[in-house]
């Protein structure tokens, strides 16, 4: 069995932001040499996500509002973890949008659907947060 | 190590329905041979869910009106992804239901609980549409 | 490729309750001698979660209280499901809190992120309910 493990890290500009690592996760593969097996990607933080969904600016707007409705950021004295934090909402978003996600690998490729993406979903940036990949296989 | 990819494809009659594909699981996974591994079954599409649950019709009727609560379809013009598109809606419904399961594979059986069944979750259909099925092991 | 497969037992004094399972996940990859793959850790039951976030207990009060909001228990009547059940509410939460967790297994340690814990999500307790964990790898 072949194995891979490397981070990814991210700096992200705004408190909430969505970032295609689609290129990223196919080059780690590559670097593995591995042709068939799973691969893991999930946020080594528990106010990000990682994610599948479409790279649509429209759509990313919605899932932000959305998500604002669902697990509203502010007032930050809503939430009870807000105790000399002020992230609780993103604990919450990152809930609905996932930690990880499982891609199948074959042939040596990423095996995604036509319009599959994978995303870096951040939820309480402007700091250096992390993701993992793990790729096992042959 | 063993490893097969499948794909399973489907068209609903209606938008949103939710069929078990357990039965095609343990087909598949009785053709990889594998007795003990990992199975992957993700759908293909972002407007789509295989998630785990009980076969119910009253609790499938409730996950129905439950997402259209927190997504609703319409207008469909509350989406901005829907320029051109009617179905924003269904990415969200299919982030809230999950894009995929990963179900142990023990003495060449799915290692499912007692009530654990896996389902395929349409939110767009009436349209051909795909999961994947990888399953890796010995 | 090596694997090993364990249960884990619940029983929770409340209907709904929130357990760090994460040093079971550690004794059971020692157990399994296992130094690179991947550990799948999932509910058996379709009223429970695996799921990974911080142990603090003000974001727990948050989340009981957010997914009383998004899926409330009462009244039982409000769900289909809930015909010689009352456990509607239960499945829908678990399905936004998530069925499975997998984890990345790296130099013979679970590569988790530094506040990363596995919770058991008991959403329908005060009776024997079991976790799968299932490890692959080398």
């Amino acid at each position: 069995m072949k194995h891979l493990r490397k981070e990814l890290w991210f700096e992200t500009k705004k408190r909430r932001q969505l970032i295609n690592i689609t290129p990223e996760l196919e080059k780690s593969l590559r670097e593995s040499g591995i042709k068939e097996g799973l691969l893991l990607c999930n946020a080594m933080h528990i106010t990000a996500s990682v994610f599948i969904n479409d790279d649509e600016p429209g759509l990313h707007q919605d899932i932000e509002e959305w998500l604002e409705g669902l697990a509203p950021e502010k007032p930050h004295s809503r939430y009870r973890h807000n105790v000399g934090e002020d992230n609780g909402d993103a604990h919450l978003k990152r809930t609905i949008m996932g930690r990880e996600v499982v891609v199948a690998v074959t042939n040596g490729k990423l095996d995604l659907g036509p319009w599959e993406q994978v995303f870096y979903g951040e939820f309480d940036g402007m700091r250096k947060k992390r993701v993992l990949v793990k790729i096992i296989g042959e």
